[in-house]
């Protein structure tokens, strides 16, 4: 608890930061190409070559006959014809041999067995042969001495048939860079500690030693290292001798990344200590006792991207491999992203093919939210002499998911709705190669998403309070020019959530206006944000006397979530997420959701496949109604068309 | 020694055969996806969901701070201005909050420490605060109940952080398909053996294996079986028990196959054997007891392809998860390959991009030529209703690298020379990035790739009779209307190879007409046969005089290799290749062997890093002049440009 905070050292460019420290480990010589180590060929798959390897033996190693027939000296088969057959002796002139055979040293061709004559004692022949015809010689596939495989060559399973082919048992390798991760934080904890408020579950470690292992290293996890200067000088220095590189994994609170610099200046040298890049800019590097240490922020998405950024090249380097480029696809970006000057942002995108084009939609761009990096297709990166990039701009996506993965996703934006969760699940397990990937903007953003190509389909609950008609006057309103087909997904029950026992005694509306009660509201466009205008028009409720009002979630959980945890005392969802948070439920209304498509998607292989599932898949249709709230009568039925 | 041979069962086209065989394990319901089993997250990485993996618990658990700061309650800020600024007791009113903190229950939101004067007991703020400003909610990133990953998902590094992150601790997770692989075979022996005229290395089931393991399977490996039927039988009902599938490998001899397909239909039912593919028309299926039995032949090429065409299907459903489709690029061939009526051919391809074209240039097609797969960049499927593709025909290849590789691969095509093999070496262990693929057409055959376009540069020794000058008059012939720069690689001494100690006594040219002696020749187009007939005609020797004149091989270590092994009694080949093989060598000629490089080529990133080892790199000249009979005194010097 001190006062007193250190300021944030300068910053450093990203590609000043990056040539920095991979030329000061260079100049001292600590980014060579790893020594090899010996392993059995059959042991090698996925390792690098660290010699080249040349064949052994050749193989064949021996003349050996291609088909099945007899060995003779085609010396002796001169002047044979039609008319004049030649008589070989068997044994003598010529010897049976099957596909494989070595060749005996006397005989120096093979006639296929479909063009001998085969009589007691000898074969008749009605052709010459030529020299080494049907046979396969010495080497015809390896010849001793020839290169195999160059240095510096990942190993596929071809490769492991021919080595062992060419004679060789075992081979040298590249050792695995070991890289000591060391995860640190008086606030952390295992997974799987009974936890109590302030704990925060230790997975940063687990998920960058997963990177170290996609990268050919072999990740080590140290044990956790609480906020004491002491204790991480001493863990640095066994991790040091334990590994090839040291990672020091900051806790998510900027108190611990105070602790890792003094560390590792403490305990060798910082070469740099913050960088212009959103997320990461905390990170840091240096050199303790010659080897290189990274400082890596704690917040999730930072320290995948700056462990990335900072430690990928390092353990290729020592593999002696290059990185592959990332692959790149260019797409539209569907809303304009600000960023701050001087920064380099990485900004996460979800990707949809919608017709021809990929519209890349930003999403969550918070540090410790994995679940946006879990989500994202791939990273637009901002540069920093950029203020953002504008709505409708052509952009470079350097993708997290293959190219076919994301032609393969229905991208639904719109209203949310536990039912979608289900419905992904289900679209997944039947169909693997297709995915379904939901996005929460509220009815009317799904709508707009349709209009603007952004969405393959949006799910919709927008009341016409005239005609009491969901979805159909909005879709006339909105997208005028498009014929949409309107299939419904559930009936589903909004409600007031409150907490278990509920101690407010809230039993409607009329109780917004309470001194005592907070309310928690949805954002504007989201159909239950309609309907709780409605309500409030109905009871006369001006908007101003709801304390709350002003506070929005965009999902169904975000208002159960804030109910559960004392952000508000209510709000309006969906009985399944009252479920799903064990919270009482006052119910309000029952609305119909549907999923509009455009027409000319609907009979598309995807749509399709999407369809199967509302329509016939009994056990997607029983999980749903399973939730709680929901009538599935007419799950899958075509509401509109126009 | 059979005289009977089994006649190939008629052969079923390749779609048919995979139909019926994927059909045929669903309808009998062999093909579903396996059930979960337990795994730690931390363990998980790179299996597949087997369920659907939903947060146990939201995360964060609880609100914390989001940044250094004070927690106060916003209610207590209203009316804070920076002329009237507002105190709040310390302790009682605010509390100091590090970034990560949690919140206590009586306050709801942070003010950072920036905006706040910090006196003795209190903190004075000019402003007031909104509710929960810079705190982090319940919830931020993952509500309990969300869905994080659904059934069937391969899990990546963040996977694993956000399973964690959500209160997992193991998950479910599709057990591995199990895949015993039999290899079968008298003649076979394990790797390491001591040889003897006949073995054959077993490769064949470690390069299985490596697939399988790729595929996300497990392979079993099973101990050589002989080719004897009732071990055999044997054999497969012990694996059956060990494994979901059984892979039974035969020898590369025809007799081994008859050996599977009689123990397959002894110990259960065939389905298929015979497929119209080339490599690979052997394979059969079947199915025994309840599992599928696969039976692939014995050459190596043959059991790749068709291990791809009816394994991998299987392991992937078994799995839930689709196979990602082939790389598909565009390319154009640059000769033609004429192929068989009524079998869909299998071809393998090298690639090159030269200009802003892909060249396809088609690779040995010998189903036991395990290199031309090693070094193949992809398949062009010839379809069995095609009788071959023309030269310059549009083709898709299904690529075995990446396109980035290809791309940064220099094509050299033309004359062989061993340095040329330590030249890819040298070139990828110095910049991993790159290689160098050289195919050997000769170098006559190497200058005309240069004018289709088809190579970046080629290796050439032309000797100009009349001028005694090497290459520059078949460049201004050839090539008469490009700019191509000479750099020269080294000076070699060509001669005659006979068996250690010259058991024939050949002295020189001269010898070739005798009765005893057989020669083995190049290819028409190969410097080295130019330098042959150059020999020829000094002696007035005729061709038809020369025994063996008419066996033309490619390289010179094809060529050595027949002298060793006694096709021929000597050949004119390199002195590197006898130092290889251990022959002897009687001198003929020295010749200059260059490189030739089309100009506007000469100054790209590739070529540049190529010439850059030419000409710095000491190991490689080093290297080069060590395999004996070069000279490299001009290596690296530019002989003509023009």
């Amino acid at each position: 608890m001190e006062l007193k905070r250190e300021i944030y050292l300068e910053t450093t460019p990203l590609n000043e930061a990056i040539e920095k420290w991979l030329r000061r480990l260079e100049s001292q010589g600590f980014l060579i190409a790893f020594p090899g180590e010996r392993v059995m060929v059959s042991e090698s798959l996925g390792r690098i070559t660290a010699e080249p390897v040349t064949a052994r033996l050749s193989s064949p190693f021996y003349h050996s006959s291609a088909m099945d027939g007899y060995a003779v000296k085609y010396q002796e088969t001169f002047g044979a014809s039609e008319t004049s057959p030649k008589k070989l002796k068997l044994g003598e002139q010529a010897v049976y041999v099957d596909t494989g055979d070595p060749m005996s040293d006397v005989f120096n061709t093979v006639i296929m067995i479909e063009d001998v004559n085969v009589h007691e004692g000898h074969i008749e022949i009605t052709e010459p042969a030529t020299p080494w015809q049907n046979v396969r010689v010495i080497g015809e596939d390896i010849v001793a001495t020839e290169l195999i495989l160059p240095e510096n060559h990942r190993i596929r399973p071809v490769d492991v048939g021919a080595m062992l082919a060419g004679g060789h048992v075992d081979i040298k390798v590249r050792r695995k860079p070991k890289v000591v991760i060391i995860p640190t934080g008086t606030e952390i904890v295992e997974p799987g500690t009974n936890l109590k408020r302030g704990d925060i579950i230790e997975y940063n470690s687990r998920m960058l030693s997963g990177l170290v292992s996609e990268w050919g290293g072999e990740p080590v996890r140290f044990r956790i290292v609480p906020d004491n200067i002491d204790m991480l000088k001493e863990a640095i220095l066994e991790a040091h001798k334990a590994g090839d590189m040291v990672v020091v994994n900051a806790g998510a609170s900027s108190g611990s990344e105070d602790f890792t610099s003094r560390a590792i200046s403490e305990t060798g040298e910082i070469i740099f200590h913050g960088v212009s890049i959103k997320p990461g800019k905390p990170v840091m590097a240096g050199i303790v006792r010659n080897k290189p240490v990274l400082g890596i922020p704690g917040y999730p998405v930072s320290a995948f991207i700056t462990f990335n950024l900072f430690g990928k090249p390092v353990i290729y380097r020592w593999q002696g491999i290059e990185m592959d480029p990332p692959e790149i696809l260019q797409a539209v970006l569907s809303r304009q992203a600000a960023s701050t000057l001087g920064q380099e942002e990485f900004l996460r995108v979800k990707i949809g093919k919608v017709g021809d084009k990929f519209i890349a939609t930003p999403v969550s761009r918070g540090a410790g939210v994995l679940m946006s990096l879990v989500r994202a297709d791939g990273f637009v990166r901002i540069p920093a002499m950029s203020e953002g990039i504008g709505a409708g701009s052509e952009v470079n996506v350097e993708l997290l998911r293959t190219k076919n993965e994301i032609e393969n996703t229905i991208v639904c934006i719109g209203s949310h709705d536990n039912a979608l969760d289900l419905l992904a699940n289900s679209l997944k397990k039947k169909y693997p190669k297709l995915s379904l990937s939901s996005a929460h903007a509220g009815s009317m953003g799904g709508l707009m998403a349709l209009k603007k190509g952004e969405a393959h389909i949006a799910g919709t609950h927008l009341l016409d309070e005239e005609t009491g008609e969901y979805n159909v006057s909005s879709i006339k309103r909105l997208l005028s020019d498009r014929r949409i087909v309107l299939v419904n997904l559930v009936y589903r029950e909004q409600g007031l959530l409150v907490l278990k026992g509920n101690p407010k005694n809230i039993k409607g509306f009329k109780d917004l206006t309470r001194e005592d009660v907070v309310f928690i509201n949805r954002q504007a466009g989201a159909g239950t944000r309609l309907l709780t205008d409605k309500h409030l028009r109905e009871f006369r409720i001006k908007p101003e006397d709801v304390k709350g009002y002003e506070r929005e979630e965009y999902t169904h959980m975000g208002v159960a979530s804030a109910v559960l945890t004392g952000i508000a005392d209510t709000g309006l969802a969906i009985l399944a997420s009252a479920k799903a948070l064990e919270l009482d439920f006052i119910p309000v209304a029952k609305e119909r959701y549907d999923l509009a498509i455009p027409f000319e998607l609907y009979n598309t292989d995807m749509i399709r496949a999407l369809l199967s599932i509302i329509r016939e898949d009994n056990e997607f249709r029983d999980m749903v109604a399973k939730l709680g709230g929901y009538d599935v009568s007419d799950m899958g039925k075509v509401m509109y068309d126009g």
